[in-house]
């Protein structure tokens, strides 16, 4: 099973993962490599091997082959389903295609996705007002109390959830968003298009968290996934604070990528 | 206990939370609250109380403040340790600063870790050389077998492990740099003051990985710590290919922000 090439899963790659980058062996120079991981090694080869959409065997006869107990193999399934190598559809375990890229641009998600030949969707979860309490009036540079809009959308791509944006509005911007605005369509493009309101800029913080349990269930990630969160403060042509986003992202589905140039 | 207040939390932030904007309640819509998701928002009333550096009580006598069982309190500790607001100290768990937010630019560690007022260092853990495979050699744009150098170092702030960096350059690019290279020095500005090597540009990719037990190792992390991982693909002045870095970042402790300009 094992072709003894580890250059040739590189080479073989998709060119979305090319930027990734060489990656050493993951042995521990200090210890014994532990059964699990030499497990996700053989793995790896076989997820290889299957390509993309491809069924893995069942996880008794995996074991057998790989001579471990069914813990120590679960442990590397996991692994390699955190990481988005494989998914779990029903009772089958797939091979998973490639993360996504958003470029860390203001590019909306809709262009982000297509960009990639995906379909982007979005699904309304909320559309409310609410008085701003005293920390997001700050942030938004509004009195407390003023009105502000709160957009809740599952985001998609080929109809699969992988992530759920948040965003806060001052209602005076889109006095009538609840009436005028398709939720299943692009924000930005809203903004621009029917409000003519022009992006000045956006300060981004971008870490990893783990989801709420409710937002667990809306995106449908197992619990425990580590998730990608970007928060977003944007503003307008004229400095001024236009909304606050926050963006959460399936770890095992999302990448994002950016260029760099000197004094950036 | 409990204030009452969830805006005050938000209030008291340092500065360098500003950025993460409002975060609704995490309750589910659909079904009840878990239970140990009702601790973990009792702790972080405590988290507040106690500010960074302070000592949670132990584990027996939270249990039973809460009124729970310690598997449930456990449940709690655990997610808000690796979300980095707590940290295990040998058998104390002491409430987290924040996360070290470092800009995604063409700035050094060294320098990002610098304007937060901490003290960079590094750990030269290999400087080796070795013949590139061909996945490497086409990246770096060098004929295949072409010598590169591998300088592989843990990052640090104040002292605490916080990443690990994996540097891929061509020999001919620093012919002497086992000889004449500080392992604990910036590596950039050894290229640019010592070789006259300017950067181009670079291209990153940003995603959530788990750390291999190599890695972990390396940096001391506990297993199944979510870790941020930035791929760059860095370029000279010509547009021509220089390095290929591979960096690991404790999830818990780190966070990347970015400005964003229109047309960016």
């Amino acid at each position: 099973m094992d072709n003894g090439t580890g250059s040739s899963r590189r080479t073989a790659s998709p060119p979305s993962e090319a930027v990734r980058g060489p990656v050493r062996s993951g042995i521990p120079e200090h210890g014994r490599l532990p059964k699990y991981y030499a497990v996700k090694g053989r793995l790896l080869d076989l997820v290889d091997e299957l390509g993309e959409g491809g069924s893995l065997p069942a996880e008794r006869d995996l074991a057998a082959r790989y001579g471990v107990a069914r813990e120590t193999l679960r442990l590397a399934l996991r692994e390699l389903v955190l990481e988005g190598r494989l998914q779990r559809r029903g009772r089958r375990t797939v091979v998973a295609g490639p993360k996504l890229e958003q470029p860390l641009s203001l590019v909306s998600y809709t262009e982000g996705v297509r960009r990639q030949g995906r379909v982007p969707g979005r699904r309304l979860v909320a559309l409310e007002r609410f008085p701003a309490d005293a920390a997001l009036a700050a942030a938004l540079e509004v009195p407390s109390g003023e009105p502000v809009w709160h957009l809740e959308r599952v985001l998609t791509a080929d109809d699969e959830r992988i992530g759920l944006e948040s965003t806060y509005l001052p209602v005076a911007r889109a006095p009538r968003l609840d009436q005028d605005f398709d939720p299943d369509s692009s924000f930005y493009a809203h903004l621009r298009e029917r409000l003519g309101i022009d992006f000045g800029g956006a300060t981004e913080r971008i870490e990893t968290v783990l989801a709420t349990p409710r937002e667990a269930l809306l995106i449908g990630t197992p619990p425990g996934l580590p998730m990608l969160l970007l928060n977003r403060s944007s503003r307008d042509r004229d400095g001024r604070p236009l909304e606050r986003v926050r963006l959460l992202y399936r770890g095992d589905r999302f990448s994002f990528t950016t260029e760099l140039r000197p004094g950036g």
